[in-house]
């Protein structure tokens, strides 16, 4: 029944016929890194609002106490988990960024491998092929339809999610390539999120159920949960509802041999991409700086920052994410730019108000979206000019192992400081050498 | 936040303000055939192969046995059962139809709402009008996008039922009319499902979603699980996402004055609509001529019959739905048009397959698509000269309340032959002086 020339059998054949063996080191280590920054994201979102709400709800509903919630002590079903570790991981736009699609990559995948992990007998290798093998299929079916599925309205994440964490669940389930097109063809049915959610809680909803849902089609399919053949390019298939003249060559040329994992970009900060560069000069300065009265701060970057970023005038955490006013005051009075920064608090913050008011933005197309100057006034009269030629986390520039750590120990310290997190970083620098996850996420969990 | 001239902000206030009181009695009486057609189509596939899997794989997560499984011992989660119901409900292509949108409107809103019933005290006025705002919702949801949005491939009766369900859902539980807008959010977010998917199991998972999700988004709403205020018409909303040039007046036009339920047909032939007229004629004649030797049968009817349905050559159950041949040949020789006829084991039988050959179908632009002649030869020579200008079920000829009462009976036989489905009929009847309808499903559960 699968059409041999199919995208979705191709891309099955590749799921399935890949070994760890094939995977370079360089693809090893980077989906390490993912896993590090997936546990820092999700250490950080684990009791947000959006999460407690729908934890208590599916609560209700679910059997067992299979999986982990990453740090938290309660346990649920592990499709329920899936979709709880999902929506937190994502909640607070701090995840890695797959930026020719704009995927968010690691949080719809990890949490249903990690969920599947407390169901099967998984190894480290496994975890990680199944994690690459999931990362490679959504980013390049992504691929296909970028930009316009994104400007149309879709989530991404969301509508690409579920084929990543089908694919790599499928994979840790041992599916041959019929059964693989299968959970491909459940996941499609399921592909749904709408850019018109983001910012509220409805958002983690879409990014849960790629999680959930994915792992699910997976499972459906190891039980002979038949599709139809071909359900990406079928007449009435994925792409013909949510593609934008889609470009099916950019969907399997050079798999196997380029790594989409490889082009992931991991955030320093918990704002638009934009003010980065920005917050590299003014953190540098301000710890050289701590106790300088700083009376004006000139700005200077590539126009997306100024049209993005340029609101003097905010009122929540929310917002405060795109105001690169409120980032520079905000780093200037603490001296981070960490979750904490952007919050509704730190909005109303009487000395980051003053200081807000002080920041101009302007505009110079002779620079690039990863660079920007900063001119910083002091009350001594003194103009220090600072520049950024390449933001940290960007591609050029990304964040190293030890900034990956420190992104999950700032993390975990917001979220229990008395946790220790070196057994969970030494666990996923170890992935490659484990012949069990199975505990992997409770390390992530408080003690007691 | 709401947005006042929005058309979710419009369906909130409709869903919220409506009143049992503000109900027509023809619309409360074709409400209560649309339950009596669902228990009939849910107890027909209630054992089917998705249902089966997907209750299997379900039921290692869900916790507590809330909620009744139409046709079944078992109970599982409300959310689980919401699920499974519906693609129970819809499996057999067996449901009802707005014909304007091609949606099966029952089967997303019905189980959400009976599962509901058993979490919640619901009354039979209750129960119907939350049903018959589910309806409305979704009907004019998809009007506005209809028919373009069915011919890009999306399966409409998933995507618009999730608003259905949500609506209905949130109607039972009170929702004030932000917190609707917020469930018509979380549903708009998950609204999915190809028609690439149909004829394959995986179709059950997206009309099984429709309903469970549209549940479990009023079951949020109403905890303060906030969403954009204008999801259906967003700059990247539903609309601009998965519309084709929508007209929106549809959607709120006359809203509250017209009632799209009043628009459902229901099929007394688990087959292609066109196939129901040449149905009509030859079971009547197979009632006067139980024994005799049928040489010849010519069929003539709208192009649409031989264009869809002239397949002389099938060879499974879920072919025969869409050949003429088959259907005639095997109501000649079994004297009857149910679920059985449409089976693998029929399209083997020796007896069906000689007369499927025999059979020739003519196009005719004068026909209407629910008219057809058939001319039969029997061995004698003679040729019976048969019409039907308006099919059994089709809007000028619908279905009569002893034909629906007859249809579940019939699917209740082929279920459990020694239930007695009598109680199930009365208390349909009787939904609008029912003071807790929370024992509705458990008369469609098998005794002991």
């Amino acid at each position: 029944m699968l059409q041999k020339s199919g995208v979705t059998q191709r891309l099955a054949h590749h799921i399935v016929e890949t070994r760890w063996d094939d995977i370079p080191a360089a693809v090893r280590h980077q989906a390490k890194r993912s896993w590090m920054n997936f546990f820092a994201v999700a250490l950080a979102g684990c009791r947000s609002g959006p999460v407690e709400i729908a934890l208590r709800s599916l609560a209700e509903f679910s059997g067992g106490r299979q999986a982990t919630l990453v740090g938290r002590a309660e346990r649920i079903d592990a499709l329920s988990a899936a979709f709880l570790n999902a929506a937190g991981a994502n909640v607070h736009d701090f995840c890695d960024t797959h930026l020719r699609t704009v995927i968010h990559p690691t949080a719809p995948v990890a949490p249903a491998l990690l969920a599947l992990a407390e169901l099967r007998k998984v190894s480290g290798p496994d975890l990680l092929l199944a994690f690459i093998l999931g990362n490679e299929v959504q980013a390049r079916i992504g691929l296909a339809i970028s930009p316009g599925h994104y400007s149309k309205g879709w989530h991404i994440t969301s509508t690409c999610g579920v084929f990543g964490a089908a694919a790599g669940a499928g994979k840790l389930l041992g599916l041959d390539e019929r059964q693989m097109a299968w959970a491909l063809g459940t996941a499609s049915t399921q592909s749904s999120g709408l850019c018109e959610c983001l910012g509220t809680p409805a958002k983690s909803v879409s990014v849960g159920n790629a999680a959930r849902n994915g792992l699910w089609s997976a499972l459906l399919a190891e039980q002979g949960f038949d599709g139809p053949p071909e359900p990406l390019n079928g007449v009435q298939g994925f792409y013909n509802a949510m593609g934008e003249t889609p470009d099916l060559s950019l969907v399997t040329d050079g798999i196997g041999e380029d790594w989409e994992i490889m082009a992931t970009s991991y955030k320093p900060y918990p704002c638009g991409f934009v003010i980065h560069p920005v917050l590299d000069c003014v953190l540098d300065w301000r710890g050289d700086h701590p106790t300088a009265e700083v009376t004006r701060i000139v700005v200077r970057g590539h126009p997306l920052l100024s049209d993005r970023t340029d609101r003097p005038d905010i009122s929540t955490g929310r917002e405060s994410q795109v105001s690169v006013q409120h980032a520079v005051a905000a780093a200037l009075v603490t001296g981070k730019a960490g979750l904490e920064q952007f919050t509704d608090a730190c909005v109303r913050d009487p000395k980051v108000l003053a200081l807000r008011s002080r920041v101009e933005v302007a505009r110079d197309t002779a620079f690039s979206t990863v660079a920007a100057a900063v001119e910083i006034t002091t009350a001594d009269g003194a103009i220090h000019r600072l520049s950024q030629p390449a933001a940290r986390g960007s591609d050029v520039n990304p964040m190293s192992d030890r900034d990956l750590e420190q992104k999950l120990r700032t993390a975990a310290g917001g979220w229990d400081f008395r946790h220790d997190v070196t057994p969970l970083i030494d666990a996923i620098w170890a992935l490659d050498a484990s012949t069990d996850v199975s505990r992997l996420a409770s390390l992530a969990v408080p003690r007691g």
